[in-house]
């Protein structure tokens, strides 16, 4: 195993790298980029890479469904941190084009309803045709068989183009969320803004399960951020939950509704605990009343009394 | 204190008595007649008495209030064994008396509602007048002041009366519940057909506070046997709830069960957990899948497991 | 049918003719004591009378199981009106008696638990014995069986007697609640400040049931205000719920719950919408979002657009 | 408007195609490719089709957020029937093509992960690259610029290649959906086995809310079949819930959810009522007691009786 490589969604010149960057250590580590999630997730798997920077969900186009089903199956992995990236394009052409030569324009699927309404008003003739990644058609655009494509201004030295126009985003702050993926381990250390991410399974023939799933984080005052449904690919109509809740392993309240998961569900897969991205702990709210650390505490060492015969 | 002293609600001759007198340990213990429920439980709160019988419920006319009360508030005690009686009226009179020359009856305000039906249809006309006991009715009886009482059939002979009628019960299956109550200590030893009772305080401005509570059960799979409120005494609206669930302490959903009871309740007192009467162990259905002391250890070694980094 | 007619519970000079007293109407109407709570209702029933006042509950008491029952069994009756009233105890005597005097004391069983305290500290003594009810307990004084009875102050010159100690009660803000019942018609008119009053039996076999039947409220953002298990009579375990909520039946919200509730559960008896004592409709706080009139009404109508194409 | 065009996520001899034949209706309709779902639906929104087919789930990977996305924004659309299709890819070459001279292969991106594990046993060599479509695909290999194309066998005729391999897919059983998108008006004909789909934005501000939501559901007995969250474009954490239930809206169960929904979520899009596909109306169990028609009208009923005096 190789701890000083990390390797992440590519080409290179993709948002992924540009998050990646983001993160200090990636100074002192080797930068593998990889053809698809899945193939940046295995290389952690098999060993040769200590982590991967994975897209897990777009703020405009919803979760990555590439990286969620990687998480779910398969030999298991960790989350241990979690980047936040805004996403604005840039219009990259050969140096030389003005707008008015753009004739076809490419640029990752993905990509497409992002930009979709600023297509419209400046490029309305134009003809969208998909690459691979946003880096590839930046590519396909200095070998000349494109005359522009969207992609992240970082790229345009890379491949030798220039911006012709900047900060393309129909949607006002979109934002990609990305993770950093590694081996199962102790989770990252508990920050107080913490997030806990899990893989839930629900039982065949069990019209409430969801409804009880989710009164698992509700009775403990755990707020759920984020929740996907996922085919699990036994047939239409079956799915797996992946769902983010505030909070950390450790904090008494998440291990508590984790218990009552695995009680109730036929399978839970745990993700990890990881920072908040962009959050301070001293940002985060108060706790729902009895739902603190202490006061579980208090409660099991009540309970714990009276079975000793010692209640007060 | 007296350990060979149990107190129960008298005067001699009612069904507490008869109920005391089912137990096997009553045959070595001095049984003392008291004029109350409280004076009964305050014996054993002095250390007088080391164990009272009192009726908590009974399946026609509810809960006795005096016994609920009581174990809400003031020192605590705690329940080790219920006692089920069957109730059935006796009509006791002098010996000689006909049902004819019956104008006057008595018995205690809670035999009235059970009787009144034999009553329209047998004595029409005879006046009822509320006695402080169905045994102090049998009393009065004997002194003359009444030509009959209900009570059990067992207090004619102490009170020289004889039994002009047995089996009187409008209700068919009426059941007195008593609790044989002391000192808090270790609870009744498991048997696997227990229950357990609470008294539970909600907050004050929480319209949604039962559903909550109630929820704690739901969650565990721990069926309600019997949910009572009760005034706090503070004022019109406020209200405790007395509840009784299956299970002990010791099983892991009720321990889990009181511990969020606990935290998300101003107030709880633990009343005891105790072998549920007349339920042989074996009559006891299956858990609720997800429910079993297995699976909560299971749940939680798991959590320990991914807390750890070794997660399966 | 005698509709200047009400009975009341009796006898003349209890806490119950005095709450009857302060509705404006009892001014034109024959009010008649009766012996006892189905005594009052029957005459009711029966057509004898247009209308009953009695006690429901107490602030210290808890329910009035004689009133509770009989509003769940027999004929049905409706209730139209309620009606608070503080309790206080005096300490009435024979003109002369002095407190040294005082060896035997009266009272409504219910009176005893809230003078209980005061005896102890002022009369540590004197033999408590229980009366039918207190105004009787007052009559038993003026016949010189005891020496002195708690009761209503106002009852004591009914029975040539003097308050020797004035504004006795245990517990502070003591209050009891009283309804006015007469035959089943259509509810009293809404205020705004209104309350509404059922009975639901739960199925039997259905753990879950009293979690549903307090999801309907909740569901509708609608206030429990009062919760009361009695016993059906069909045997230990088996019982009704008394159930007091926020709102008339003429709020959407309401009838709302009632449709569910009467959809859910084997049976529900509506007991009435009435105003509620002492709060003025200028008081009542704001509804939860999504439960006024008008947005259930824009519900309905939404929904039945999407019924006919029309949905905006 | 044209009545008589149907447009569909082209090219021609992609699934949705074969799906849309599977309409008795196609054969008296003009049908018509489009490039995308958006300009599939825009035909529709703008009249110059009388109704689109699009995929909007697939058993393995889930659902077609292009297609959820346009339903959920935009001028309303609303769902007349679904449509289920196996999916199996049958390996299309040039006439002539040995398994052995296959170095390339295409389809469309959702295709790869359907035949991945065929691949790695089949041609493990093989080098993967993406197409707009698996038609798209086939007609590049039609030109030369790949020796192979996953798509359904059907395809193959059209563009000059055979099937080398058939019925090529990695999990049983995959399914596609599809729906039958026209302009909102009255919902498709009752058959007792149909289908509700909405869209429900929650407040911003309310941790319970989506609680709330699948309560409104399992309080009236209505089985979700699909919960999928979409992100409203609002910012990272701002959901939508696209979801499909069991039951009509002319079922007054469903109905009921429906008012419930608009009632309590600051925004619900009604997408139709539409028969189950494959689904006899036999074959429907049972509804939960107290959930069907007669049992609404007859709650509703009995509440106007109450509300008018009249109750029994």
């Amino acid at each position: 195993m190789s701890v000083s490589r990390y390797t992440y969604l590519g080409p290179e010149g993709t948002f992924t790298e540009a998050a990646l960057r983001t993160l200090p250590e990636a100074a002192t580590r080797e930068l593998v980029p990889m053809v698809s999630v899945p193939a940046a997730l295995d290389a952690v798997r098999s060993g040769s890479a200590a982590a991967a920077l994975v897209p897990i969900e777009n703020s405009v186009e919803g979760g990555v469904t590439a990286t969620l089903d990687e998480l779910a199956t398969g030999e298991p992995l960790m989350i241990y941190r979690e980047v936040l990236l805004p996403i604005a394009f840039a219009l990259l052409v050969r140096p030389g084009t003005a707008l008015a030569d753009v004739k076809t324009v490419t640029g990752h699927p993905v990509a497409q309803p992002q930009v979709r309404n600023w297509l419209a008003a400046h490029l309305p003739d134009a003809q969208w045709e998909s690459a691979a990644s946003n880096a590839d058609g930046a590519r396909l655009v200095q070998e000349g068989r494109y005359d522009a494509a969207f992609a992240g201004e970082f790229a345009a030295a890379r491949y030798g183009l220039e911006p012709l126009v900047s900060e393309i985003h129909d949607a006002e702050n979109a934002v990609t969320r990305f993770v950093l993926v590694g081996r199962p381990a102790r989770p990252a250390a508990w920050t107080g803004a913490d997030k806990t991410s899990v893989v839930i399974w629900l039982g065949d023939d069990h019209p409430g399960a969801l409804l009880e799933l989710l009164q698992e984080y509700a009775a403990r005052g755990v707020n759920m951020m984020r929740i996907e449904s996922r085919p699990t690919g036994q047939g239409m109509g079956r799915y797996c939950f992946s769902v983010d809740c505030e909070g950390h392993i450790n904090d008494r309240r998440v291990a508590s509704v984790l218990m009552g998961l695995k009680r109730i569900c036929p399978k839970v897969r745990f993700l990890g605990s990881y920072p908040r991205a962009g959050v301070d702990p001293s940002m985060v709210g108060p706790l729902r009343p009895g739902t603190s650390d202490d006061e579980f505490v208090a409660a099991a060492e009540w309970v714990a009394r009276c079975q000793d015969g010692r209640a007060a």
